[in-house]
């Protein structure tokens, strides 16, 4: 980082301290698992750029917002509709976190039996590691899986701003209801926030954006498909994770130009593997920054990673919000429509799920499956078995992998999955 | 038992060979746990009957109520109303599981890190040991816990008459919705399986009896919280056990005699427990039979259970439902006001647990409270901890205890039971 971010995170409250080593830490594991990569597209620098940055100019633009009246909102779900909160000016950026930090401390509030995510969540809040999380003016969190849906009530009693959005957990009419009115008491507490009202053009405009960022993912996905494949699933990662802290303007041109590149790339058949190389899709929980752990592995094995069926990825990303309605109820509508399409494993039945996948490793080329589960995730542990029976009788093979952010398993994680590449060879 | 039930299990489809060795290791257990208690209530009689006659006489009957035209509905959880059943004349009974079976089968199917219950649940299914599981017409799952309603997705491949009923997360008006629509797609459901319409009459009949059973728990909870403890938690235990299996108005009948004589007891000052014991209530994760684990050790390390703050408990007979509308509608709201009152940890927020478990300490006497939760249950897991200080806040001492059906951690257990209760001396 070129200026001195450090005042900015003493307003903010942050243990600076603490916050170096994260960010030192973070640094290094950058260094050596993305600018150690060959032959990466020149669009990737506006990634590293925005990496290096994460905790420096990207806050310092959110606290110039919020300085010229705007707001901003943290969020740890895909279900929280980005839509809404930039109808109303305010700016949303992601607060899942991806490290371990101050674990002693989080098992005195969260059983040791959690997973990753949410204890790394805690984990940021209690050592004020995370600047996203202490400038936003309100925290969403969401019933989603039992273990989030508990930890909210510990977090809320550590920040006075969270504001819980309750979710279905069956899509039907009752669902369907339930997630309209959440989304339309959401958008009353967004305009209180904010004070500004939300009227049908603002939420056009914002549908806009969304759609326009949700499509350049698309393309970037779609490109990856390709035989001639011009960027790795590592690169891909980041400019998934980096999908929910960014301008979502300006990160959806970066993407734009980034895939310009790489049809270039493509018909200049300039491809980052080697013929034969065998390409994987993983499947399974999200990976928040900087968990880059299976994936360094998996690429680290001489395979690549051609798809995510993540919320960081195609399940965070597909499915565009229809903006074909002129009034407040005809859009609502279609946002509630756009996110019960989420195949997330929180819905029972979750049965689409299963096709998705299988569509997205036919249409990537997919050699192999790997399933990716945190430790202690039961949703996406719940589906892992039978999926895994579905995916091998249609000739996939898989390999399900429960792991956490530590480093102790990583002998076992890597003899598995360099066996498991091997085997698709 | 008195008659060869064989026959009855064989056309049951039971593995018969499975079968005798669960019946075995339960009347093992049951003569070590139970019959060697010292001055029982002869009420318990009763009791030592049905537990003897669990999988013999009872089965037979729902068998021949079957020849009779009635049908049998199997259950999960305290969240299926009985009330409704019993208005179509149908047969309500229990299915959770206490006992460990087939668990390398289960493994193939959930994974390892699921809680006790759920993998107990799906090896009663897969080594086909349980006739109440089998005799049922109709299975009801239910969407409470993550493990739960997932699990049953992987049941319903197995069991073609599953049923599942949604259930809201948090007690909103959208969640009051959501219960009341899932309350009348079950009376239409059990109206379609039985064949019986239910009106307002049939369905104040039905909540009289569940009323009925319900007071005569209550009496005896109460009966607990006189010095002269007149029952130990055991036999207290296997009540509420049996309250989940037994014909609900013999069962009340039998409660109802069983607290006579408790109430004989305490005038003449017969008390199970010498001056000084520790008293315990016990909270947190429901015990079904045979799963007798935890309370046995606890009794037997000199202390006594006085008050279960569980859905086999208080969670699950407090409060009554009103009765005094002529409607439908308005029985169908009496109902499901009564069982949005259930403070499972499944809500969010759960608040009014922590000031029940205060009261039922207060009211039982208790001098500690040991917090139950299985392996795995993250809903209880997670509010054992901020509960933990709550109740530690008013001076209540309290243990929290994590463990499954296995025997492997009996000696820790033990140890931390024994300490516990030397610690409240």
């Amino acid at each position: 980082m070129t200026t001195n971010h450090t005042p900015m995170w003493k307003d903010l409250g942050l243990d600076i301290e603490a916050h170096d080593a994260l960010l030192s830490v973070l640094g290094q594991a950058y260094g050596d698992i993305y600018l150690a990569q060959e032959n990466r597209p020149e669009g990737m620098g506006y990634f590293d750029f925005v990496m290096s940055e994460v905790h420096g100019q990207r806050i310092q633009e959110l606290v110039d917002a919020q300085a010229a009246g705007r707001k901003v909102i943290g969020c740890y779900c895909v279900f929280v509709p980005e839509e809404i909160s930039l109808a109303a000016e305010a700016i949303q950026v992601g607060l899942c976190s991806g490290a371990d930090f101050a674990m002693d401390e989080v098992e005195k509030y969260l059983p040791r039996n959690t997973c990753a995510l949410i204890k790394s969540s805690l984990g940021f809040k209690l050592a004020k590691v995370c600047p996203y999380l202490e400038c936003s003016d309100m925290v969403v969190g969401e019933n989603t899986c039992d273990g989030k849906k508990k930890a909210y009530e510990t977090l809320g009693t550590m920040a006075d701003n969270l504001y819980v959005m309750d979710l279905p957990q069956v899509k039907s009419g009752e669902g369907r209801a339930l997630l309209k009115a959440e989304f339309l008491r959401y958008k009353e507490a967004v305009e209180a926030l904010t004070g500004n009202t939300i009227d049908a053009a603002a939420l056009k405009k914002g549908i806009a954006i969304v759609n326009n960022k949700r499509k350049a993912m698309a393309r970037l996905a779609a490109l990856r498909h390709n035989p001639v494949l011009p960027i790795s699933g590592l690169d891909a990662l980041i400019a998934n994770q980096v999908f929910f802290y960014d301008n979502p303007v300006r990160f959806t041109d970066a993407v734009n130009a980034l895939c310009d590149e790489l049809e270039t790339r493509i018909a200049e058949k300039t491809s980052v593997i080697a013929d034969g190389t065998p390409r994987i899709l993983v499947s399974g929980c999200p990976m928040a920054v900087p968990n880059w752990k299976l994936p360094a592995v998996i690429e680290a094995s001489g395979a690549v990673i051609v798809a995510e069926e993540s919320c960081v990825g195609e399940r965070g990303c597909r499915n565009l919000t229809d903006d074909s309605a002129d009034d407040m109820d005809g859009l609502m509508d279609a946002l509630v429509d756009r996110y019960l399409a989420i195949d997330c494993a929180i819905f029972t039945p979750n049965t689409e799920r299963a096709g998705h996948i299988k569509e997205l490793a036919e249409k990537s080329k997919a050699d192999g499956v790997i399933q990716y589960t945190l430790n202690f995730c039961q949703p996406y542990a719940m589906e892992a078995i039978p999926l895994e029976k579905e995916l091998e009788e249609t000739g996939l093979p898989t390999l399900r992998i429960e792991t956490d952010y530590s480093q102790e398993d990583m002998g076992q994680l890597k003899t598995r999955v360099e066996a498991f590449v091997e085997l698709l060879k």
